[in-house]
């Protein structure tokens, strides 16, 4: 069996080779520039190692593992038009630096050249795996727009928040798994074990990422800390606060974002003190540490030698930098 | 068999009895609005005609038709962003009714579900239907692209603007019928016959649109005359003019639309009289008429019995509002 390193390296070589149309220029050259720049890489190697786990063919598994990476892309140009987003990865997004109406048609370029990859797989497998994929990416939006719909409400409660994260994030990785299950020959049992494992593991790595952005380091995020406190951002932890704080520290949670009288450095303060009064941070990690253990025990009930799993526990542990 | 009138009416009760999920309602309301705003429908007629002179189920395509007409109208609500278009059939666009973020997301979810709709057709069929309708969504996007690229591009080409229209409108007519031929179990060559009816007819088809608007009625246009000479696009006229016309001549055509010294009727009264002067009316009907006549003479080269084409035949004609 290939490790995780090895598998990526297959599939960074099998991107390479991706012969897309060179005109119309202004069309392709954006996908190119946001196919190339980086990312983990995290969906499709998911999709590989789930294919690999039950003995499947990794190599007939390239093109949709493919699909799911370009389908990931295509939200984030997308997204970041909607989102003003400018810096993607480091780089200027799709949208800074070609415009709107180019970030549009290119993303959409992208989408429907996700299904060309995706019809590359046997032909006996393509209904099924259509099946998975259009009703997840359907979900993606649905996630997205609960996200922006989110920004506009007053109220919005941890389980709406819940859900909303799993649209966005957690079902492109748990149909990733289960697409590769499938080419790997699983079971429709297996196939649905194996995407509740990935659908936990997407919502503790989505709570980590809101966690790290107040609680992190500069390094482990990669941006400076606190950006989501500064946004005003409804994110769990603000959401979790807010469920639990008394009207005094509400409005604290509620305001410091838009108080001109404060620095940065003074909002941030300000909000984690709350956050720290009822827990938060605690309150985070276990909820973390739920979903992971969850992730990790179902991997445990698939029908496999412990051995076959041990890349996709590996995968999870990476995924949310752990080592235990 | 049945003729335009009843596949048409087929079509619409297939379309409304479509349920579209309720939640997120600002996502999936403005699918509703756009796919129930009228329109003439001439992808998917074309699409079930096709599939009927051959023989084939009607029922079995509809699903493969309310994809390309569900594919169509994704292309209307991008296209209207992109260029800040607020009017659609009469009514405010998705665009200006909902915003742009409405737009695009609303957008994305109806091309991913008109390849849920895709999927139901036949399992056996599936893959080479697929191989028919992404490489036609991606040139459609190129087409787009060359489109707004020519805005930018002081000289254009006849020629390049023919292939442009062939990529933005005739590929999806084109390709819907032949996806309906498939579906009819007709062979490869007569796929690819009736493709080329469908590609020659819609290029008549734009050109006429292009036509009319210099020198229709309001009544068959539906808008007022002369839009395209006010905006100083590149239609097949204009292009046509240019690459007869003198100096000075093309001094007119490129300028009068930005000379704010005349009215509106002054500036369509100025270009046409240079259209004039170089013939373009007949110049761009014969153009129709030979695209129209290749057709027509394209049905005729079908492996089937004259009445098993005669509803092609009237679904031609009543597209260009021909008696002949």
């Amino acid at each position: 069996m290939k490790n995780n390193d090895e598998i990526l390296a297959l599939f960074e070589n099998y991107l390479a080779q991706i012969k897309l149309p060179e005109e119309p220029q202004i069309l392709y050259s954006p996908i190119i520039y946001s196919m190339s720049g980086g990312g983990k890489r995290i969906r499709p190697t998911l999709l590989l190692l789930a294919c690999e786990a039950y003995g499947g063919n990794v190599q007939d598994a390239l093109p949709a593992a493919a699909a799911v990476e370009m389908f990931h892309n295509f939200t984030l140009l997308h997204d970041d038009i909607m989102d003003n987003a400018e810096v993607r990865r480091g780089k200027p997004s799709v949208y800074a630096k070609w415009g709107e109406n180019v970030a549009i048609l290119s993303g959409d370029a992208m989408m429907i050249y996700s299904y060309h990859l995706l019809q590359r797989v046997p032909e006996s497998k393509l209904s099924r795996i259509m099946e998975i994929f259009t009703p997840m990416a359907l979900q993606v939006c649905e996630g997205q727009q609960y996200d922006m719909d989110f920004e506009n409400c007053a109220k919005v409660s941890v389980v709406e928040y819940m859900r909303m994260i799993e649209l966005k994030t957690s079902v492109l990785l748990a149909g990733s798994a289960m697409i590769g299950a499938v080419l790997g020959d699983a079971s429709v049992e297996e196939c649905r074990k194996i995407y509740r494992y990935a659908l936990e593991l997407g919502l503790a790595f989505q709570l980590q990422d809101d966690l790290l952005d107040s609680y992190g380091t500069e390094e482990e995020l990669g941006k400076k800390i606190g950006g989501d406190i500064l946004e005003g951002k409804k994110t769990y932890l603000m959401l979790q606060a807010m469920s639990r704080a008394t009207e005094e520290d509400r409005n604290i949670l509620r305001n410091t974002y838009r108080d001109n009288s404060l620095t940065d450095d003074e909002k941030i303060a300000r909000v984690k003190a709350v956050y720290d009064r009822y827990d938060i941070y605690h309150s985070v990690e276990q909820q973390i540490s739920l979903r992971f253990d969850r992730a990790l025990s179902l991997l445990g009930t698939l029908d496999l030698p412990a051995e076959r799993t041990e890349h996709l526990r590996v995968f999870a542990q990476n995924l949310m930098g752990r080592k235990k």
